[in-house]
């Protein structure tokens, strides 16, 4: 299939390109280089060094890959996105092109803005240009399990049926995010099902959990083809900032009392969970939402599980609670749903000590390279 | 108290503005003009002369109101709103700054690019303006009963508690609109709640249904206070387009069946619910919502209603069924609470015989104002 990945540079972004591309799909890649920019204005490099898009690519050739197409333009600049549609004729676009973060998107009203312009200014634009251009196409739109929040009732996949007062209905399941960033998600997936029922569009809506993982099958080809991993307390997500200070030899630092519980998944899941959804795409007029994410832990869990790993290699750990930044409940019922991956043949990767021993073998390697000047919460939700 | 009211120019904004002034507050009107700006894109000028807005203020002092502060600028420039609410201080903001028309958000994407930035960013704006410069302020934001759309089960004011799998938890009433347009108050209303849950705010969220009328008790003072009247199939409310095709000697024109029902409100009801809900502000952190409409009727009801009233006044009326260009259930389930209004003190006007005749009387004077070049919906959704 003529595959697009929008905000092709980023973590995801890249390595799908790539795992979509040795799957032998045709794989065009657009990014506006925003989170470079971020991470510059923040001064916040990414553990690896990661060479600009093109030259990825070429790498990806070198190393026996298919040709990757590579654009550089904004997803917001409706001209340049509608023209690329046009032009690339995708049967599927996977729109990573948002700003992913919480913290970011707390820092200021600035911020703020800018999230919130960029991420629906961005799915606004994919909606239009395939609606225009190529209205069979397939969006795969990355949503967040962070939309529903912790609710006291078990989170279904997307939807759920409602009897009240004798009568019935089916909903999008209630969703109340953490941070504006969360509800720029929320407000995504409403906006794409509106025109899923006005246009017959064909969408999946990925509500994916955090994301952990250095290495993919592909990025270990070259050194070149690292993902884009970020560490920092903005950025960063939380297990790939454990490993790291497990790394750096400071406190893995936990946030509040560290019994709050997510839903996590290995990198390699997120590339077989987009994978499959593209090769098995919904109805038009259909949106089907999706839960990825693999295993439940609380942070507690995941920094027990870094400590134990650490220790193996002999490397010494300490925890240190730290007030929570964030707006978030501590102590919550967490029994989300998650079957739809599995049934489209999602083969998981565990969390195992093997796992975590192998991100801080590789971690290691680039201790030079860490900088703990942002490894610290500097936002605050309050 | 000292209220600011944004997107004061507009049919409701500045008739809210003389009512609160009337009743004792310190009022001060901003807007941007932008409507005035699409009305001359569109070529649909609104019935009634409307002089600027600061005439409009002085012919208010001149008729024996208070003085109205007036102040052009754009919600959506940051640096502009936060310099006037830290300067004016508001105790309250009567937020109607933003595009009000679901078929102007589904013309273009150029159209649907604009509604979506600019509803959205005005809010956030305001919140942020009311956490940096005057946190206890009250937010009142106009809402859409088009918010919930016509779910298969009785619409709830604002929550619902939802039993699921033997457990429980009270959520927003889960909501989907018909139009791009209607999805963003959708999406204001999470943002409100996000942000009422991080910084404890204090916030009234109005679902307001279709409004009609020609004048209220303050803008029948002076011929420069009239409202901004639009009746176009673009910016007009449907009961007040039928008055002006009463009045024009054309067909009313009906979408589809008519058979659809919405919750509709005189506008001197709707001074009458933002006046009440002022004064009795919610507390910090809490979203308080209010279903605020009078009597629920179908499209076909109210086109009798103008034909009857018409009839009586010599006015030949026929009825015309135009295929819908909206996306629409024509036959559904509707049955909407709206209590919280009424508790506060709502004294309702009803959609009599003598009102809608009233209606056609003050439209017949400006009968040779009525262009009927932009009254047929031009916006068909799919």
């Amino acid at each position: 299939m003529k595959v697009l990945v929008l905000g092709g540079d980023g973590y995801l972004g890249w390595a799908t390109a790539m795992h979509l591309s040795g799957a032998g799909h045709e794989v065009c890649v657009c990014d506006n280089y925003l989170r470079r920019k971020l991470n510059t204005e923040f001064e916040s490099e990414p553990l690896f060094p990661v060479p600009p898009l093109q030259d990825r690519a070429d790498a990806w050739a070198r190393s026996g890959g298919a040709r990757i197409e590579v654009v550089i333009g904004d997803v917001a600049d409706w001209g340049f996105i509608r023209g690329l549609f046009e032009a690339f004729q995708p049967d599927a676009i996977i729109h990573y092109a948002e700003l992913p973060s919480a913290p970011y998107s707390m820092a200021s009203r600035d911020t703020a803005a800018l999230v919130l312009q960029n991420n629906l200014g961005a799915t606004l634009n994919v909606i239009h240009a395939v609606h225009e251009t190529c209205p069979g196409a397939h969006i795969i739109k990355l949503g967040t399990m962070g939309e529903y929040g912790t609710p006291n009732i078990d989170i279904e996949e997307g939807w759920i049926e409602i009897d009240h007062k004798g009568r019935r209905d089916r909903f999008l399941y209630p969703r109340q995010g953490g941070s504006l960033y969360h509800t720029t998600k929320i407000m995504d997936t409403d906006m794409l099902w509106f025109y899923v029922r006005a246009w017959g569009l064909r969408v999946t809506d990925l509500m994916q959990g955090p994301v952990y993982g250095v290495t993919t099958d592909e990025s270990r080809r070259d050194p070149a083809l690292a993902p884009h991993f970020s560490y920092d307390a903005v950025f960063g997500t939380v297990l790939n900032r454990f490993v790291v200070q497990a790394v750096a030899g400071v406190p893995l630092t936990i946030y509040g009392a560290g019994t709050q519980r997510r839903g996590f998944l290995d990198i390699r899941d997120t590339l077989q969970c987009v994978r499959l959804v593209l090769e098995t795409p919904p109805a038009a007029g259909e949106l089907r939402i999706c839960n990825q994410f693999v295993e439940v832990f609380s942070i507690l869990d995941l920094a027990d599980r870094v400590a134990g790993a650490a220790r193996a290699l002999g490397l010494p750990v300490q925890v240190q609670h730290l007030d929570n930044p964030r707006l978030e409940a501590e102590v919550h019922h967490y029994n989300p749903v998650h079957s739809a991956l599995p049934k489209l043949g999602l083969e998981p990767h565990l969390m195992t000590e093997d796992v975590v021993a192998g991100m801080l073998e590789v971690v290691s390697v680039h201790r030079d390279r860490i900088d703990l000047a942002h490894i610290l919460p500097e936002v605050r939700w309050r």
